[in-house]
């Protein structure tokens, strides 16, 4: 692998170049993006140049793609015809279903391995982009068959994400959507809407003092913007409505069951899962 | 102020214990609790003695009530023909309405003024107790009559909630329990329920692997214990179901909506609101 093209050198792509070069990648890191980022990006040695789709295409062994999810799939579309036959390409958008159907598809002139580090930050841009961003964080990688895992190109890649470190997880593109509705996309909706309620019920912001950390916890997902989340809500609704759904279900119950010894349950229920997520 | 009395030496009794101390308080500090709190409390320093209710009461200038909510109104009922006149009682309960008005009628020999400090952490107990707990955190006063505050009692107890970095802010009870009803409790149920989904809805442990730092946040007060929420929901209900109510039709409108242009204005509130929770 001797080059790596990146197309969005957003927080992600961004962090990822970095990662890579701290890890020991001494080839070429090449950036597509709006020409503002791909100055920050010079500036702060994120990449070593700025290009075109059609230069990228001419150089890349590796294209990772870290935009929103449909500037992913216009990608795929506009680089189809472009990339070299040895290059990988792979993504790194937060639904996976859409964007893995539409390269299969399109992409026939090399192999595309579909990705989702889960890593973030509340902020975006390449400004806050960070060599240890995927540092312990699971890395989903969605073949549509598991053989594909095991070419040159992914194994490689997979190496890489090893050494930046990240753990892989692999996982079909269904399985992925399904589980990220309820561990991703869930609670980001359960915090605008909690976000939402509270703008609509509060009659001045004086009351939002008389609240303890935990309104600050709830209400961090809801910062993030919707640049983001309309993608991922236009790829994967089915599978969000079904987690909405369960969750409306639940604090119906919760609701109708306020001063009933039957929320201990729930709560310990609760309590038990909030746990296995820190383990 | 010479001797203070502390029902329940908790993370909050024993904090404000740590925290007077710290700031200069030279009498002494009783502790009214169980045996094993008692001298878990005793060898950290928190209280210089473990004594009854019954004691407690004869030196008392102030009471303060840092148990349960339904435990300090069983409190205040034991103390009530036993306090020193010119004793203050005050309490740290969580919800304020059955608290002020059941202190209103049964403590009648000397004042009583509701309190509520906006602090907390996870863990619970006199081991967490943090001199440094109610630095910069709003603490809540609930006096039925705002003349209530102008006593020596009263202005002695504000003067050493200042002392202790605390940011008083006088509501009247109701008022407190509605807003905290969106603020604290609403935040709650909406982290118990959403990670009570997710144990409900996920087929694998391993899925939870699968989850950015956002599912932390958002379940990190579904580890909170039911033991003080369920004093909470039983005298708070009324404006937690109307909070819940609230909740779940914005839900609904995110589910009628996922793929609607309108939701980017819900976003658009809720990242406002959420800032201005950080402020």
């Amino acid at each position: 692998m001797n080059t790596v093209a990146i197309a969005g050198v957003g927080l992600i792509g961004g962090s990822f170049a970095l990662a890579i070069q701290k890890a020991g990648f001494r080839g070429r890191i090449l950036g597509v993006s709006s020409p503002s980022t791909i100055d920050a990006a010079l500036n702060a040695g994120v990449i070593h140049a700025g290009v075109t789709l059609e230069e990228a295409c001419a150089e890349a062994d590796l294209f990772y793609l870290a935009q929103p999810i449909l500037a992913i799939m216009r990608t795929i579309d506009a680089i189809a015809g472009l990339v070299r036959p040895d290059c990988l390409v792979t993504d790194a958008g937060s639904t996976k279903g859409d964007i893995v159907t539409f390269a299969t598809q399109r992409l026939t002139r090399c192999q595309f391995l579909g990705g989702h580090p889960m890593a973030g930050k509340t902020s975006r841009g390449v400004a806050v982009a960070d060599a240890d961003l995927f540092q312990g964080r699971p890395y989903v990688l969605t073949p549509t068959d598991k053989m594909h895992l095991e070419t040159p190109a992914a194994l490689h890649l997979v190496s890489w994400l090893e050494k930046i470190g990240a753990v892989p997880i692999v996982l079909a593109p269904e399985e992925h959507d399904r589980t990220v509705a309820l561990t991703s996309h869930l609670p980001q909706l359960a915090s605008s809407a909690l976000a939402a309620t509270l703008a609509a019920m509060l009659d001045t912001g004086n009351q939002l003092r008389v609240s303890g950390p935990g309104l600050s916890d709830t209400t961090r997902l809801a910062q993030s913007s919707f640049e983001i989340w309309e993608d991922i809500l236009a790829t994967n609704p089915v599978a969000i409505g079904q987690a909405l759904d369960a969750y409306i279900d639940k604090l119906h119950f919760f609701r109708q069951n306020l001063t009933n010894p039957r929320l201990r349950e729930e709560f310990a229920v609760a309590a038990e899962l909030a746990r296995k997520c820190r383990r």
